[in-house]
């Protein structure tokens, strides 16, 4: 059912008709009850052609995100590691999104089925933590120089996967309606808020004291003075320290 | 292998014989090929006692989890609806590392047989997933008044449970060496930078007006005054507006 295929529209790829077959009969008789070897049959080609694109009856159900990882991890490796590298792993997870709005009928297509079969849910698990990796290892190599850089790392990882997920599960509900894109946008938003540091990448280190806290004498009021190109986590740490927090 | 029973030291209770049964063979002879026969016969009872205990193999492996998602789920219960949503899902992860700190030995030993068996890793990501679930459905009735509330859920149970076992990990493949507590606080202290409202809680509504921005003349310093009880989370907002990010 992929259609990013550039095979002759009259007679689909092997590997797509598979897919198709196969979705047909997980709807027809439920995913337990239909064997590759049904799948074949109704796809009209031997048992050795589905191996040959699927490890397994659960791969068929996600055919295209071994692409994908790899469409990640090469957009990951093509960055000079400049940049900010909370962006750089929004705009990665991104690719994912686009996998599933390249066809909104196949994924709320298998959304369902997933909702439906334990066993594909927690491939579906298998799946999502394997994309984390690849975004924290990713930010990793970026934050090697701090001394919480796995612990921010895997933090940001996993907050962009939540994210994203989502949004891309708010879409798939509402049966593929709306704008994927900017549910997404929005979604990360809320972790590049949190996260991102403007001014970072490049040495990913601070400038030098962008921040003046003072004190206020009634001490009811809290007084920040910070350059404008100071990194926003700067100034939310003098703040913090400012007002004794957390 | 759990040492909370409260069983003479001299007999271990049958679920624990259990435990130390899969465990040795699980070592001697390796996990998959380990049956829940050959279990019941170094333990010596019958099959049905193993599961009167334990639904399948995998949940010998992870024999406390299920009363510690219990733990969670009344720990997060008990609350009154009131103080920082952040602060308690970070206490609430609290109660995982405690599980793992209770017998350090029994914790790293699993530690090592779960990275060699899929299955068990497997089977790991799905019971991270239900504390994970567990945080985010508390989040969700807590923010429920807010536009972005199960995004906001979502993002900070992932976190959350992203920093706790960046932290539990780090201690298990030190052989449970080290203050777990500690490492964990440390981590945890990077969700509750990102996410956690001072004076949230309650409400959780931002107090009226409390930070006012005010830009330089020259642009390239900005100057935020706020009111001392101001929420962080509105600082740091309006200092995003003052500087046009993100």
């Amino acid at each position: 059912m992929s259609t990013s295929s550039a095979a002759p529209a009259a007679k689909p790829p092997m590997r797509d008709a598979l897919v198709e077959a196969a979705f047909r009969l997980f709807v027809e008789r439920g995913y337990d009850r239909t064997t590759v070897d049904d799948i074949v049959a109704l796809a009209g080609v031997g048992r050795r052609s589905f191996f040959r694109y699927f490890p397994s009856k659960e791969d068929v159900v996600f055919p295209d995100h071994e692409r994908c990882l790899a469409d990640m991890t090469a957009f990951l490796a093509a960055g000079d590691g400049t940049g900010e590298p909370v962006e750089r792993v929004c705009d990665a997870a991104r690719l994912v999104l686009r996998m599933y709005a390249e066809n909104p009928a196949f994924s709320v297509r298998r959304y369902r089925l997933t909702k439906q079969v334990p066993g594909l849910r927690a491939y579906e698990l298998s799946v999502v933590r394997r994309y984390e990796r690849a975004l924290a290892g990713y930010l990793r190599e970026r934050y090697a120089g701090r001394p919480d850089g796995t612990l921010r790392a895997d933090v940001i990882a996993a907050a962009v996967v939540a994210a994203h997920n989502n949004a891309l599960r708010s879409w798939l509900r509402s049966d593929g309606a709306g704008d994927a894109d900017a549910a997404v946008d929005r979604a990360l938003g809320c972790v590049r808020a949190a996260f991102a540091e403007p001014g970072g990448g490049a040495a990913d280190r601070p400038r030098v004291t962008p921040v003046t806290p003072v004190r206020s004498e009634g001490e009811d009021v809290i007084v920040v003075v910070a350059r404008r190109d100071a990194p926003l986590w700067r100034v939310v740490r003098e703040v913090e320290a400012v007002l004794g927090r957390p």
